[in-house]
């Protein structure tokens, strides 16, 4: 295993990375991306043990239930890239079982790599979004044949790939870059049904870090994005080399959408659990900024809190039943069910933007239009912002302001943003939760409760 | 225990029944009300013993949440009554644990009085609503101290009551009206503070039975409402007597809602499994209706179809979570967890309606303005019917003619207006659903989550 | 013109009429249909003039926006077939100027008929929806050739038609069926591209008449639906001969939709304005329950009906906005506004099943509960109905007891199936709003603002 | 009149103005400040007449509807200070019409004001909402007295005002700031009924600056939020002295609202009419994206756009009929319809959420995750952004980035928020315009439509 120093420094292994149209030389140079390397560190830190073979316990799978709920919960507190690594991990091998033995060759591919992965303690991220081109076209169509990551090139010990992936979280940050499929290929598509596992500092790899932290430098002013967010990434491939040992897919289409159906169902119940935990955070904001205000007992005011706690309570639900309801693979780990954790996910995206009318229209227009705190700390205007923004002796001007600011920061600035986005889009978007949903629900048993109430079934 | 045959003899026992403004002297004279009383005798049979001292098992507590699974989705293919006996019971024994020691003769009564219920094989109802007068006034203050049901007379060895109460379930088809306050009460409302049970043909009972079950008689232009529904009905008692031995409250006003609260807990997981599987129905419908006229296939309409069986998936995974969450009692019984079970219940209550509309959406006008399958007999007529209902060689005039009536029954005529209402009103409108949800959430987290976000927690 | 007795007298001509499974010899011998008949007679009556050549003014065009908006008034007052019949001839007005000179034959024949209907005062309907058969499937393809009205055969002076039209309103109580195609035509499908003018007595013309009105008679019990509503019917056309005068489409399949869109503007300009008086009424009762419960100052209760007012007031500015907006044709006459009048259509439509949900919140579950008019009378029940009923002095139990049943009547019983359905349905559904909607929008105005805004304009 | 010129140097008064914690000297040396006086001084320049006695057209009330409909296109043209002076000045002659004659002098006095606003040309903000304290307490019942504006002294030629006014456009871009009480008054709070004109430039006078408009200096990543936006200010008022001939109330509890209610009539419709046009652009925005991604066929997308045109139509419907059934005043000025107005303001601030929403769902996450356009500018990334941001020969990829880049703007980031919060707060929040709403709808015919139908009407 790694410790957190053990891992900063293996970060600076020549990777091609920018920022704001910089070159980044050493991540730990540009201090944005150096809170996020440290925040992972940390977790390093936390699981490190110097046993000769140990693991880190949070890449395991779970033998029950009970073991997912747990650990679900434990890798929600740990930081995202970690999270992801999991996912891969047991995707990765959820993807092995799946296989049938005329690819035999891939699922010692896949063992050997992921028994690696887990000694040497690595970090890796799946890339599955291609650059896509004209989106009404299959990929074989397109005019640029690199709109989607294909084999370039084919040499003695392994293929060139050429091609981008979108939408990377930690490109930066990360060993291993996981490269999958993004949708299904069509039999003359061989050259784009490729998976494989990709070195972050492989020669010809670009990354590009695009990130909502604040630029400017006031942690007050951004209480909740200035605390480290994982840069989510371009990644260019640029005619990389794979070794065969590292090539789990190459050329059977037929499999072309295993490991991101795999690997997406594990994020899906991430982004549930964590919508669920949002939107309690969203809650909790709005009772604050009604008592400070002094509007928690208006009627409308609590209905709306209610709505959001209804909100919040029913995508936990989903996460609870489709925990409740996992599946067990054929090795006796557990994956969650996917018909309650898509229908969750997509009632939490679905409404995300109605929880934050809520928080808003609780808040009021102070929301965006308090000073900063660099206008409360300035002299001349320090006092009447405490004695304006304090509602009684109970509520202080800076405790309410600050409130804003959070607020603010967390949904209705930069960072906001990118979180309302975020939670529609991660995942998959409101249309691939409503079609998985479909493909995994028992229309059977519908089909039954309408025959007989048709009077059809006699 | 009870045979069916002996379940419908003692329902002859002198009670004071109305239904369509006759006097009914005998429920099984009344062809609507005799096929509910004959459904709720079959449960009799299925369930019968004649082993001395055997009670039915519907009627027992779970001891685990396995097993509170299992009996719940028994007591769901049963018929209403029996749920609702269940539930009244179950009710009945939490109210005794929770009541303090100084009340410890009301806790020998209930206890006494379930014991034999459950030896009697009785089927009881439970009596909440109250008539209420001018809702903006509490009891005492109502120009008619009849509004809400209270103690009118004291005698040596009982009470006298007077009032009504309203959407009783089964009161005609029960033994047992269990009385109990609608609302908390006031220090100075002790004479509303009461709860007892009444027999359904104690003198100065009245009970006028009300039910969408359509007059007229033909089974198949109503598929699913001819198919026995056990009426909901008015109670009113006008002075009648109760002995003490069934009197379970009486002054103690502090106690007024725990009786409600208790059993009302059991009703919304009764509606909320109800709706997840009414919801379900609807999605075979849309979908075998969508089949029928060959727009399976549209995306619209696929997006619509998908949007239900979200909906549906939610509320069961509502129900799921508060089974999987359900809390412990002092005797090892166990009781479904409030915040999940209202939430759900509230989602399906809300969204009820719009799935109508995708019904409807989907099916088409054809759904209202389908000939009766009086014209589809009509010798002049039925050759065209068979002819222009049919959809191809592979769906036949007569099938699709009857998915229609199915759907209209069910969703767009009397019946379906019952169950509309029924929906939202059943275990408390959406508004009691935000109360309890607001008051079972744990807002300790959304606080602190709030104030670490703000960084006012360090 | 014709007075009210004429009308009567002249629906008396061997047409081939069915309801509820019988045949109908005679429309004023059923007592349902006999109201509708009775209905539009006093619509004759009341804008009869004896004055040879007159012609009724409801059925002349606009000339001004503000003649179209008293216009519109004054015929949403009259029964619905002779607004049909308004909109009818209208819209064979307008489809005569919008067709080329190649096709001036046409032009003279619907002239011709417009003039003769005028004097004549007919009444006449649309008939637009064919049977379809499968929908996924043109009308060539389909297995059954008669799924579309079709010229089946051809004759010296007239063709002869086959197929079934549903949904059409008041077949059995008009003149005149004007059927037209319900959709485009491809080039191949040129007997299906026929508009012609059917007299309903013709031989070979079936009408089934379907309506929610209740057929069991007390007034009381359905204060709304019992007041005559005019049946929707199935008109089923066995090889009808139309003589070649009548006809006004034969085979020119690119004007096969011309008929059905310039009809149906006028039939959603109706459908908008009478859902936004519709939701007014229910924003009426959705008042007088609160009020009569006692509810009225309720901060969740003012909310929804605020939430009702807002509806019906947008969907009115939808109607009044197309007004505004009105298209001036080449003959001076003005036609209401698409995409407004779509808009507003779409609002409506899309939010009535929540305005019932909201209706049913605020009413409580008496609105399905409520004993019936017959149980008021029974004298037995009369005083307990009307002292429980009441809520106070000033709100009487029968004047509530009959709000509950209004309500009932109106949206959750026969009727309000049959009214939800309608408001979706009635001028097309909700995707056919979506698809006119988009084809009337000013698209290149809202990409102007796009691409300046992304400074790709300058 | 004033030339624009004259304008930038009037603001060179002394004021007493902050930005970022700054003192602000002079509003030309802050470049965010700088870039919306000089779009002010354009509008100036653009109606600059140099006749004696000249005044703007766009501050005269219209005469007709048609007049109002012409200047309320051409006021939203104008930038936004221009047009709240407009609002403030007819606002103020509206109020003037409305007090009784007792209240003579102070009619007196506002018509001498706005004829010298008009001749000098002067702009001018309305400082409405206080700070407000704890808002579940009135203001004289407040800790701090003031938590609202108040009349803290008196002296002989004038009073001195106290407090501070939330939410003000371009305080320090104005000459005069209009104060007027936020609320109702109770007759004890005669201090709090206070309206008059205050100078920007009046000692005690303090001015924060509050702006979404971006700090960092790239006007390609933010290219809708780097127009130049007015600041919306926070205004202290610390002992402030008012002559009595600028002191339009003083102490009459009873017209405390009358100035708030007038001029927020025309806040809304000119926020109704902006929220129709910005959705306009949202629909443009979405329609541009999908055809870049190649998915503007795909059915959920069309339905989507579809559903963003019938909002914005429906925003602009309710503009359209608030103007069309304008109110004529005794002066023979018009104002707009009030029930349209606020439906209208309510329709698009409830739905503009769902709107974006629906224009994330549609553009995908690259809204987010784009490169930046300093990204882009790297020579080694340059070729690889145009190359995978190009959707085929007929999108080039900096045409697609800069859509991404305009929607994350617009919608995403900084200026998304507020703009996201501005729609839902502007004019009064969802409750102000439910109140407003009801007000003013037509109960009366609503009660008479549901007492017909209940046939409780005879």
């Amino acid at each position: 295993m790694k410790t957190g120093q053990q891992y900063l420094d293996s970060l600076r292994d020549g990777r091609f990375s920018f920022f704001d149209g910089r070159r980044v030389d050493d991540v730990m140079a540009e201090p944005i991306i150096e809170r996020s390397a440290r925040e992972i560190a940390a977790t390093y830190d936390r699981y490190y043990s110097p046993e000769p073979g140990a693991v880190n316990p949070l890449m395991l799978p779970s033998k029950s239930v009970e073991e997912l709920r747990q650990s679900t919960d434990e890798r929600n507190r740990a930081d995202l890239l970690t999270s992801i690594t999991f996912q891969t991990l047991q995707g990765l091998k959820t993807t092995s079982t799946r296989m049938p033995p005329a690819l035999q060759e891939y699922r010692e591919r896949i063992d050997a790599f992921t028994s690696l992965a887990l000694i040497d303690d690595l970090r890796m991220t799946e890339c599955i979004t291609d650059a896509k081109g004209n989106r009404s076209q299959h990929p074989a169509q397109q005019q640029d044949p690199d709109s989607y990551v294909h084999v370039a090139d084919r040499q003695q010990s392994g293929i060139v790939i050429t091609g981008a992936k979108l939408h990377i979280t930690g490109a930066s940050l990360c060993h291993t870059l996981m490269v999958m499929p993004t949708k299904a290929m069509k039999p003359n598509e061989g050259e784009y049904a490729v998976a494989c596992a990709v070195d972050a500092n492989a020669p010809g790899v670009h990354i590009v870090n695009v990130t909502p932290v604040p630029r400017v430098d006031d942690d007050r002013h951004f209480p909740v994005s200035r605390r480290g967010r994982i840069p989510t990434c371009l990644v260019v491939f640029d005619n990389v080399f794979v070794p065969y040992e590292r090539v789990f897919l190459d050329g059977q289409t037929e499999y072309a959408t295993v490991f991101a159906h795999t690997l997406g169902l594990w994020t899906r119940l991430g982004s549930t659990l964590g919508m669920a935990e949002e939107i309690d955070l969203l809650v909790g904001l709005a009772q604050l900024i009604a008592e400070a205000n002094g509007t928690a007992r208006v009627p409308h005011i609590k209905e709306k809190i209610a709505e959001m706690i209804i909100t919040a309570t029913l995508v936990r639900a989903g996460a609870e039943a489709a925990v409740l309801h996992a599946e067990v693979l054929s090795d006796g780990s557990v994956i969650p069910n996917e018909l309650y954790t898509n229908a969750a996910k997509y009632h939490g995206a679905a409404n995300y933007n109605l929880m934050l009318r809520h928080l808003h229209d609780i808040a009021g227009g102070s929301v965006i239009t308090s000073p900063s705190m660099a206008d409360f700390d300035n002299a001349e205007l320090h006092d009447y912002l405490e004695k304006y923004w304090s509602t009684g002796s109970e509520v202080g001007g800076e405790y309410r302001l600050r409130l804003f600011h959070a607020i603010r920061d967390l949904t209705a600035d930069t960072y906001g943003g990118w979180q309302m986005v975020t939670h529609l889009h991660g995942g998959g978007g409101l249309f691939a939760q409503q079609l998985v949903s479909t493909k995994h629900y028992d229309m059977g048993h519908a089909r039954e409760l309408a025959l007989r109430s048709a009077g059809l079934m006699e």
